[in-house]
């Protein structure tokens, strides 16, 4: 591509999670120069391949640009990533990020850096925990410092960040729980596929968001199999209506925890998920909006000045 | 046993889950004559084979007593089972249930009688529905005519009985969600065994309570996760916790469901289990007791004196 021979590339940033791996080569000014992505996640690679994989993905970079800083964030950063990077304790911000980078060369001595995920330890004790959500967030933060970013997925996150620092954060199973109860319990067996439906899905909101302060989520997911069992909604609407179930009660679980202040949020990630949540968070009357795509990038980008990696 | 030869047995008194069949040839004061049970549970049984089944479990009493009419509760009457017996709505007591008993005639033209399962829909236009527990909950109420009745397990019921009738019911998905939970999620990975363990269950219990008025479920589930990330709860009483979270959780949305009548419960059901549900409940500040262990016997004595079966 030789359009690209005359723009100078800074760092080499990769968004490496437990199923894929992002790769970016970026310029002076964070622009992306080029990128790749695999489906080279952590948890497909064996243990001790994790530095050739990287030099797979990203070695014709070195060739073509010379010796390049990198910084990696995501689940690559876990116990069971290429290094365990401890975890940077909120409240924090590009700073206490950059600070805690942790820093190692690799086999070719690239110079490696590693963004720390982030814990919050809740007024009852008990810890919680992120890894490469930060990164987007700070991505995401670059217009505003201060907000509420929902970050939905098998394991959604929902952070408070006030004067760009992320001051606490809360996990949802919730990914993890709709697929679990699909294919493993008896909700699952009488579903018919898993296209959406917006009225089944927003009746289901309405009725998880209502159990919260009710009998609760044991019960509320309980319904799925009764309006089955009376024929009340269709055999193809049912994955769609427990979906909405199990997401209005994370919605309005995390409003109540997080206060007044979450009824206007910023939405992370995958389009189709992000449309889910906004479709969610308007039945339950908060605000919501769904943030630039590159905000993986720009975070990475953001994180490696405030490092002077760039 | 010829001690049984004076007795006049009246009844044959099946329960008949799911999982086992548990049958009772009942005397002229309800007193158990003789019993069996087996791992007959009807998803055990090939369609068809209901009536060979109930032969092989029931033949030598007709044989030895004549013409004995019989009375089968649980899941047999779902569309599963050998018949399927509509719902009787709730309110429903007795009188209500004996009156929607569904007969027929075996292959051998046995009187077979069936209890219907009860269902309930809330205000919120959501169904709900109990098959078998009804029969317990008529056997545990021969003392009282009103209270609420937990009936732990795979599904939990709690039910409201007014002047000896179920007024309301809602049914908790909590031990199926353990079991999927410790099997198949995130959650099971790095636990050890499934003993219990009072302290864990209980700091399960109180998390889980409490966070049914703060971020809900999806998230409370997850510090299963990081207490066990940060080493803060043992491998050995991983399971211990999670249990307690989910039962806890369970505890505070029933209590909180039916008010506060709630505060006083009896528990019906396995030992073990209703021992944990004693436990939770005393830890959330409920006055609980468990039922008698004949109480499924009773009941179908007590529906059988009602249809004047017997």
């Amino acid at each position: 591509m030789p359009q690209n021979m005359t723009i100078t590339a800074c760092l080499i940033a990769l968004d490496w999670g437990t199923s894929r791996l992002r790769a970016y080569l970026l310029g002076a000014q964070g622009q992306i120069i080029e990128q790749r992505a695999a489906s080279l996640g952590i948890l497909k690679i064996p243990a001790g391949e994790f530095d050739a994989t990287f030099e797979q993905a990203c070695a014709p970079w070195f060739d073509s640009h010379g010796p390049l800083p990198v910084l990696l964030s995501g689940m690559i950063g876990s116990r069971q990533g290429w290094v365990e990077a401890a975890y940077a304790k909120c409240p924090a911000g590009l700073d206490e990020t950059a600070a805690n980078l942790l820093r190692f060369a690799s086999a070719r001595q690239r110079q490696i850096n590693v963004v720390p995920g982030l814990s919050f330890e809740s007024d009852a004790g008990v810890p919680d925990v992120m890894r490469g959500e930060e990164t987007q967030i700070f991505g995401a933060l670059e217009d505003a410092s201060a907000g509420v970013f929902v970050l939905p997925g098998t394991h959604s996150k929902w952070a408070r960040v006030e004067a760009g620092k992320v001051e606490s954060f809360a996990t949802f199973m919730t990914g993890e729980l709709f697929s679990l109860l699909l294919e493993h319990s008896i909700l699952g067996r009488t579903v018919e596929g898993r296209g959406h439906d917006t009225s089944a899905f927003r009746r289901g909101c309405e009725y998880g968001a209502q159990s919260e302060d009710g009998a609760g989520l044991l019960h509320a997911i309980f319904s799925a199999r009764t309006l089955a069992l009376f024929e009340r909604i269709a055999p193809a609407h049912r994955a769609a209506y427990l979906s909405g179930v199990l997401i209005g009660a994370e919605v309005h679980g995390a409003l109540r925890w997080i206060g007044a202040q979450a009824r206007d949020i910023t939405l992370i990630g995958e389009a189709a998920l992000c449309d889910l949540y906004l479709e969610a968070a308007h039945t339950l009357g908060a605000r919501a909006r769904i943030a630039a795509s590159n905000v993986t990038a720009r975070g990475l980008w953001r994180i490696a000045r405030a490092a002077a990696l760039a």
